[in-house]
């Protein structure tokens, strides 16, 4: 019997020969091809905040991140099935990864309460008393309708006892091998998720034990949730080799661009954070020298650009301009920086992408922290 | 002595020969022609709301407004100047109108008090002291550098008594004499502002006045502050006929799609409204049919455009999505209406245009107002 073909699949292109671990793959799905190591913006409700799905494809970006728990609440996966499917409501024509809404239970809702059949918690707009099984987490992301879905796990906050680790570690991987029983459309793929805490033998026995599953990608879980950055570094490094050389990994929720690079180094391929357009609204810049903040005084006459070399829509603008928008509590602000920052995650992403190209992601890796690190920013 | 060129030309291009008193011209200035008649998008703080300049001048958009009171707070006119002036600072390279301030001061300010001087008052960002005197306002609108600056105004509320519109009236018309003296910069053009609240006969001996010291061109103002539409169309069609015919006519602050075909019917040439933005960050979308609210249930499963034929940014979406935007409280709704409500309004303006050259105004005007009539929208 020959395995049905996958709806999404991963070309290892290259590995990065200079020392690391850093790998240049191709993720091609029905909606189009992803170059990685890739950078997916947030579109939590269907939307990336303040900007057009043409300003985010300007941006260089391939493909974009919905959160099942926030579509479901609002509108409602049916409606968003009846206006077309994902795509088509987005207006997004590229592809388009959901996750399962398991982070969202454990961080946004109130009371979620985990049994082995699944989770029970109340929403956080109306209080409401909603619950979530494996099996469930599927059929909503089938009717979302994204390309990549993810399974359901069960997120823990960290640091935790031993005991729980390990408990919600092997129920995620059941849970995971039901959301694969559960799983119908031909033209969607599951990604399963390593959990395991810090504790980095459990981290390679969930990505075992995953990997036998045999799923189209494997996501890195469970991190990002207010760990020291070396803790997640050292996490990644023992989660990465436990994982099939020819399948994506994907870094949930992260992070900082040091952190893309950090976890690039040890062999991510794919990652999602709201970074960009979050501290993008909150007037903060990223730079090769280190963050802006815009609104501080420092900016108020300065005609340069945040970055002469940036194509963004915020690099037409002078500095002093960007601070008089956030000084004024215009839109204008939010939206140019939103553009700004996730032009230059693409770009960094880009430009790591060539680098583990040529065998020299290490250097580059060094360069672009000593630059981050040399504080012309004002952070 | 021949008199210096002017900066700002208008060009009479077409009379409607079909009954009303609609104008097809031509406004030329340092930064590029404008189509009239022609409506302004309003940006008050150097930034149309929630749209880049790319995107304001995809709606069709020629022209826009800056608002000197606003701007002379915030950032201060003196920012503007240093970052290279209102276009340069605002990233467009089109022809801009700054208004005088005259408008805002008695309409935001708090405890403004006129003398023959000019005005103090209160700013109503934090309360400081302020004045602003004829010489002053084109001081500042210098500063600012737009292609066209306004003479500073003595604006009331109506309905006022006769005494004060005529005392009102004829201070304006001795401010716009100070405006005139006042002005040096040979790539800026000054407009007057005609006063006179609802009496006829006021409003045409201030035309008369004003159109003796020979400005580049008339505006209409002190209308749109709460009278009867019927009222204003009335004080528009006393002042027009006592205008030049060689010089452009700009109604101040108006207004709604009617307003515009009513005022260009009477020879209007030049608008600006904050409404269609404004509406637009606020879930009503203005159609051929009427004006739809977005967040209205009837809208949540709907599959289709606002305006299947619109080809603004909005219009690739459903109905059903927008809603969606609005009802998560996602920046993006504002952005797409805001979009949509300037290109309605220009589409408008630029189908009024080839009904004038065509001489067809009065029953392309009477078609337009049956449809916004017949309540195939929601409002």
């Amino acid at each position: 019997m020959t395995k049905p073909a996958r709806s999404v699949e991963f070309t290892l292109l290259h590995e990065d020969s200079g020392g690391g671990d850093a790998r240049r793959g191709r993720l091609t799905t029905p909606h189009g091809a992803v170059q990685t190591p890739a950078f997916m913006p947030v579109g939590t409700l269907g939307a990336i905040k303040g900007l057009t799905v043409d300003q985010v494809a300007s941006t260089g970006s391939e493909m974009v991140l919905a959160n099942t728990y926030h579509l479901s609440l609002r509108p409602g996966e049916a409606v968003v099935k009846e206006l077309g499917g994902l795509h088509r409501f987005m207006g997004w024509d590229g592809p388009i990864l959901t996750d399962s809404g398991g982070f969202q239970i454990f961080s946004l809702a109130s009371r979620a309460k985990v049994t082995e059949e699944g989770c029970e918690f109340r929403s956080h707009i109306d209080g409401s008393l909603l619950n979530l099984t494996p099996e469930r987490a599927v059929a909503i992301q089938e009717m979302l309708g994204g390309d990549i879905a993810m399974v359901l796990d069960h997120v823990i906050a960290l640091p935790a006892e031993e005991n729980s680790v390990r408990d919600a570690c092997d129920r995620s991987v059941r849970w995971a091998e039901r959301c694969q029983a559960a799983a119908t459309r031909s033209d969607q793929s599951l990604f399963a998720i390593v959990q395991g805490g810090l504790d980095g033998s459990l981290r390679r026995q969930c990505a075992e034990q995953l990997t036998k599953l045999d799923f189209a990608g494997y996501a890195i879980g469970g991190l990002s949730v207010g760990e020291d950055p070396e803790d997640m570094y050292e996490a990644i490094e023992q989660t990465c080799p436990a994982l099939p050389r020819d399948r994506p990994r994907y870094l949930m929720g992260v992070g900082r661009p040091q952190d893309l690079l950090q976890a690039i180094r040890r062999g991510v391929d794919l990652f999602d954070c709201v970074m960009p357009t979050r501290n993008g609204r909150n007037a903060l810049a990223f730079t090769d020298g280190g963050p802006l903040r815009l609104r501080n005084a420092v900016h108020r006459l300065d005609a340069r650009p945040l970055d002469s070399s940036c194509p963004c829509l915020a690099c037409r603008h002078s500095r002093g301009y960007l601070r008089h928008l956030f000084q004024s509590d215009e839109m204008l602000g939010p939206i140019l920086l939103s553009h700004h920052n996730l032009t230059y995650y693409q770009r960094l992403l880009a430009a790591a992408r060539k680098a583990i190209e040529e065998d020299r992601f290490e250097p580059f890796c060094h360069d672009r922290m000593a630059g981050w690190e040399s504080s012309a920013g004002d952070d």
